[in-house]
């Protein structure tokens, strides 16, 4: 340490590794603050908190992983303890907190209470290219209920995206649950005569892109193939021109409650895969409904695809309809901050036998970054410490008591413990937002009283955000009070009673 | 997917890797509880959170890297995006939280308002063999104060840690904080001729093993070596038997505060570096005078050690007085459930500029487990969600209904959402640990009631940890209410008013 210290050659590089970042008080308030909030909404729907570990086998986590010598695609994976031989298991770094939880669900299912409803939040990760605003690492917070195969469950578990998302500070109106079942597209599909996998996915990708590509592109892509701008071209799912036709009246149903229901209806009508998907939607509706969750929170919308393969039922996404501008004045839709759905096939991977899942998980770094490009995050009115200026080193004792004194009251502050002079520590205390610095000097010391400068007025004034004269008159700056009376005097300026 | 669930072969094992543990409600409740009390001191204090990611560059953790193709030893690590030639940089799992501050603290000294405070805590990954109650990730809570070379900043660490640990549920009277300075063995080496590094760390180590060898054992493994039990030779630190006296008499000086100093005074007196290491104490021993601080929280203990040798001044260590008994019967005490010291040379490594810093360490997961032994921690007191149990499947609305009213009044509450009979849901709502199980039946949607029966009994009865005859008086068991009266019927079972 101290030979690493004596040449530049041999010291490392202080940064983060690429595509990772830290993070302060600011991100960290907002984050924590959703957390807490959505976690509260859970608990009180009966869902229970889970922590797994940051690494499982490798072959557990499935997705990602090809057959190669060093499965590292995607996620980040390193071989246990290996041999001489190089043999030892691989593990990786959890991608998402579905993969452990179906490993958790299907290790203890003969000991669980089931429906087995768990919460779980934490950090995943993804062996990506990073780039802006895109990390390979961020906080996920899911719920999902195991064993359940009634559209309740899926219903219960919108509603508690719903109430999460107000809970973790978006205005009413201001987001959205979109809802949508693979099995009507499914069921359109096998009506149309499509049973090849590979050609259902086409259909699933062509339709996602309707937002992008509008109805005629998204044709093409159904059909034999789509030329973008740049001369590229795509190949497209294969359907003959009725059943494009269908694909396409289908997604053009419009969002809504019932009275999407009842358009689907006419447009899907005939596969009994198609009616299931129906009667589970008709179900998710009125348990939507008897949970107090209007149209206003939650609709259905046909032309919500979600990525993932592993969805057989039930999908759901939660898009922010708040707006901010972008550096260059340009208006930016959030777009989604969280998704699920049913997936009923994730646990036979372990143990050979379906169990009904389903589960929403929230974006947690995303919304907080959302909320706070919007405005709308509470850390914006975050303070520091009031920090006790150091007049008089031989006075320490002091100091550390007025700061105790604070404490006590419930009031954040410290005394200053670095070397520098006066002016130097009440720029400190600007720079950590402090709403007062305290001062006690020979004078104070005599005539036993406090200093007190209102740093909050300082800022406020400097900022041009309030009325001089009125701040003035209610809050003087700076004054000197009776020792006695410095916890109360530093209340009024935090606004609150001491 | 489909394909790995046909045949056992293919399929993976459900369970968790080598050293890693699933974490449930009881666990995280404790642990959760733990974080934030501590937080909220650390916060009171003016230190700010700040959360740096999992992974770290290699070389910026320096520690246990040793000039291999592969560095892995002690820590996680794997190579980000290699080239064909196999080139690309490390990347390792934090294993501490003080490794990736100094990271920081280097990274982005130029703009930090200094000293600089901060928390952090999250999980830490150490790549060691696994044993009984040791895994290989755990979750650590640290404040530091990184610029301040003042031993007060010391004191305040160490009353944080005084005041976190009362936080965090330990009893009055049931923790100790013991500190001891680096300085003083080093003045008091010094003064007996020993320069070496190697020999100082074997003298360091020697102290170390007080507790378990006695002042016999640690006079042999001062001087020239000791044998044990088994036969097996440790070589000594070499001093000489007056050196090695000397040694000793310090360690004998027993933990206290003023009076501990007064005797230290007497045995170290002579080097520069021990009196220095002395007027630290002193100052340290005021600070936390002034900070309320007194002897049944925070002594001077010169036995103390701490294994790092990153440390350069004070040295704390947090010893919990609680004891437990083990499967055996055996009484068990907890020892050390964190530590810390001022450490001068970290962030050096990076800048080649000596910063000033001291910090604390919780071993959160530790303490949780300490506390839970003891029968200290909260969450034995745990309680489900009530569950609304389905009788009649047409009324599924009605019974979310119920759910609905009960989550608005903040209880925690769901309908069962399995496909099983009332005697599997009631069976269900008892493994929940429900407090109640709420009924409504033909009868009771007729009468406009509800029938609630009381689980909590159910199981205190069971237990025969109450009085029968008096809980069967207040509490009958099983009670059908208007249905108006449901909530604050179960308010009565929870002890709340509703």
């Amino acid at each position: 340490m101290t030979d690493a210290a004596k040449s530049d050659a041999s010291r490392p590089d202080a940064r983060t590794p690429r595509g990772f970042i830290d993070r302060r008080a600011r991100d960290l308030v907002d984050e924590r603050r959703i957390l807490t909030a959505v976690s509260a909404v859970y608990e009180r729907y009966g869902f229970e908190p889970l922590d797994t570990p940051a690494f499982e086998y490798a072959d557990a986590l499935g997705k990602f992983l090809p057959d190669a010598d060093r499965p590292n695609e995607g996620v980040f994976s390193l071989q246990d303890d290996p041999d001489a031989d190089g043999n030892g298991p691989w593990m990786a770094l959890r991608y998402d907190l579905t993969a452990p939880l179906a490993r958790f669900a299907a290790q203890n299912w003969e000991t669980l209470a089931k429906p087995f409803r768990r919460y779980a939040f934490g950090p995943v990760w993804r062996n990506e290219k990073p780039g802006p605003g895109r990390f390979r690492e961020f906080v996920q917070c899911d719920a999902d209920t195991v064993g359940s195969a009634r559209p309740e469950a899926d219903a219960e578990i919108i509603a508690m995206a719903v109430e999460g998302l107000q809970a973790a500070g978006v205005p009413a109106g201001s987001a959205i649950l979109k809802i949508n079942s693979r099995k009507l597209l499914n069921g359109l599909m096998a009506t149309a005569g499509v049973i090849d996998d590979g050609q259902k996915l086409a259909v699933l990708r062509a339709v996602d892109k309707l937002d992008r590509l509008g109805p005629d592109g998204v044709r093409l892509l159904l059909g034999d193939g789509r030329k973008d701008e740049s001369g590229a071209f795509t190949k497209g799912a294969g359907l003959n021109a009725a059943a494009a036709e269908r694909v396409l009246a289908f997604t053009a149903v419009g969002a809504g409650r019932g009275d999407t229901l009842g358009q689907l209806a006419n447009v899907i009508g005939g596969s009994a895969e198609g009616d299931e998907g129906l009667a589970d939607l008709e179900a998710i509706d009125r348990a939507l409904t008897s949970l107090g969750v209007g149209a206003q929170g939650a609709v259905f919308d046909p032309s919500v695809v979600r990525g993932l393969e592993y969805y057989t039922g039930a999908v759901f996404e939660a898009e922010l309809l708040l707006g901010t501008t972008d550096e260059k004045g340009r208006s930016v839709r959030f777009g989604s901050v969280g998704g699920g759905g049913r997936y009923d096939d994730l646990v036979a991977r372990f143990t050979g036998e379906r169990v009904p899942a389903t589960g929403f998980s929230f974006g947690v770094s995303r919304l907080a970054a959302a909320l706070r490009a919007a405005g709308q995050d509470a850390a914006a009115e975050a303070r520091g410490p009031v920090v006790v200026i150091v007049f008089d080193e031989a006075r320490m004792a002091d100091y550390f008591a007025v700061a105790g004194e604070l404490r006590a009251a419930g009031v954040a502050a410290e005394v200053y413990l670095g070397q520098s002079g006066l002016r130097a520590q009440m720029k400190y205390a600007d720079r950590r937002l402090s709403p007062a610095a305290v001062i006690i000097g020979e004078d104070e010391f005599a005539a036993g009283t406090a200093t007190v400068k209102d740093l909050d007025l300082g800022r406020a004034l400097s900022k041009g955000v309030t009325d001089n004269a009125a701040w003035r008159a209610e809050r003087p700056g700076q004054v000197t009070v009776p020792r006695a009376e410095l916890v109360a005097t530093i209340g009024k300026i935090l606004d609150s009673q001491l």
